[in-house]
């Protein structure tokens, strides 16, 4: 794959999802499960949820990429995500994390601190809100909301992307993608989209459906928001609301051809 | 907002559910999870799920309202409910009370007594056979299907609202509200509701993002009830079947107007 | 019921599902509890999850059948499963179990060795990756998914049912379902219905209704199967994706009526 980022490259990306066919190992939260299996199905990947840790390890070892999102997590859960994540790790194989409504309680800033210490995570895809949490700034979040904008917050991002080595992605108006030197911006989306629970979570699905079918991770990141936010801005363009956007975006991601990808793509980028 | 339920008032009380997008901490079963968080965004407030007892308490502290819903409980998580109920009651975060499948087992009337007793529950909606059980009454549940009807049982459930402190609300063809002396009957809705699993959970939902958002409780409760059943009843003459209702549901909530909710309106009160 | 399974014999059993209204108890996992609940009404009959140990046992009592899933399994879960279990054969319930991604890890493949060793099946369904992990053939899962196909292989599933007593469900492009001696091939269905998560559990879902409404069991499996894939072929047909076939399936099972299974029904078999 080109390291350029352009809309042929973008294309081909998703066309590689299909053709690897990764099995995504998700360790989540027990609101989308339903939807970010249809996803991870819709974009071509296999998805896997086996959340016990006495088989969570076990299933790392098959899978493309391995998911951990914090949305429901309890002390347990943290235990199953740590032994799958060690295993992933020994296997080479990505993490992306999801610190779903970081910064909102103690449990939850202490997951992230213990996920980041203990395992190597390859990404981390959230809103502004929980990615300010993880760079050490608090305040961003209420529950699993966002209160912050990124704009103008990209520096911080890319100082936490620079000193953890992890791959950064910050999804908002506009969303920011960097490794803490190149960066890479993605126009596509429609703010409706917030309006419809776990579409967040879907990103990072989509993320680690592109992280898990090869390099580079820089690249794959930012080519699975576009495609998955190409095919959001589609539905909401062709949805009557809320409730009819979800099947209306699963058939969106589903039917995604190359053309359209190429006219829909709307990138920036200092690659 | 005014203390006469007329359909003004209503209407008022669905905008001010938007103006103040209150945080709904569901600590809900596994079946509605996702169903129950669209609604509660479609409303215009903001869902979040925090069932663990290592954070359940914290996140209560930041909620418009606490949902305890019972349908899939086990002893840790109606501890978890009971640590989050302690810490709403502490703040004065009004707790709305969903005893799924009330009476149909030992753990379920045991969990029901123990929430009620231990904690100030503001509201309980249920169907007839759930809050009959709620009452003293048995032989109304079959599973998590009411085999009793209210009509005709309203001087039970006032009794049981009197004498606990409780808005009860009591879900059928005709829902009927009460806290014991005043009582609102809504005759929305439709009987196709009952074919769609959570709808029952999802009226609970309704009502916690209108008793988050300010009193008086009673009107609240009852108008919450009624947007929900208007929604509901536009989307049965308007979809297909149960499957295609559950979009056509929630488009509907995210879209209804003033307009509609006046013209729709069907109720009946003491006030 | 006619032991000779024609068109009028399928069609009465999906009538006698909606007359009985039967109680399935599921027990499964954590992707599918909406979507099967949902199934388990469209079809005319009650669903109820109770998965916590101190009450799967009492819930089991009022059950048509019970399902057993193993899609999220964990020790705990197990444990509950074997005491519902333990009812459900003492109060003569069918047990229907769907062995997901057996084979896949030792956790999954222990699960089954101890449902199948310490309680008496009545019917099990599942890929044909899974179907030859029971019968002791290894590779042909990938994590849930199967690897193998059926062709060929019915003589494995034969001797896997003629020795456990089992009624064996094997699906595949064409479904094959034998008690180890009798045998049904359905060759309805569409191979899109598996690019949408939860169509294999809720193949099981169709088959416990079925199987809670009443003898003869071979046939009513079967019969259940070949309703479940004539309403999602027919969903294939006029949905736009695997977003849209949801609720239009969904929308297919509530409304599917006796003509159309008639006109549709495509079966073989040697009874």
């Amino acid at each position: 794959m080109s390291t350029i980022l352009d809309s042929n490259t973008v294309a081909l990306m998703a066309a590689r999802v299909r053709a690897k066919h990764p099995m995504i190992h998700h360790i989540t939260n027990n609101v989308v499960t339903n939807f970010t299996a249809n996803i991870t199905l819709a974009m071509g990947a296999a998805p896997v949820m086996a959340p016990s840790i006495a088989e969570s390890a076990e299933m790392a070892g098959f899978a493309g990429a391995l998911l951990l999102n914090i949305g429901t997590i309890n002390p347990e859960l943290l235990e199953s995500m740590l032994a799958a994540g060690r295993a992933a790790n020994e296997g080479g194989i990505p993490i992306v994390l999801d610190p779903v409504g970081a910064g909102a309680t103690r449990l939850r800033t202490d997951a992230i601190n213990t996920l980041l210490s203990e395992l190597k995570i390859a990404v981390v895809r959230g809103n502004a809100g929980e990615i300010l949490a993880l760079a050490g700034t608090s305040g961003g979040v209420r529950g699993v909301d966002s209160l912050a904008s990124g704009d103008g917050k990209e520096n911080v991002f890319t100082a936490f992307a620079s000193e953890t080595g992890i791959v950064t992605a910050v999804s908002g108006e506009v969303d920011f993608i960097t490794d803490g030197r190149k960066w890479i911006k993605v126009y596509n989306g429609n703010p409706m989209m917030t309006s419809i629970t776990g579409t967040g979570c879907g990103a990072t699905t989509a993320v680690a459906c592109f992280a898990g079918s090869g390099p580079p991770l820089l690249q794959s990141v930012a080519a699975g928001i576009a495609v998955y936010n190409i095919a959001g801005e589609i539905a909401c363009e062709t949805c009557k609301g809320p409730g009819s956007f979800v099947p209306e975006f699963i058939d969106q991601l589903a039917g995604l051809n190359t053309e359209t990808i190429i006219s829909r793509l709307r990138i920036e980028t200092n690659l």
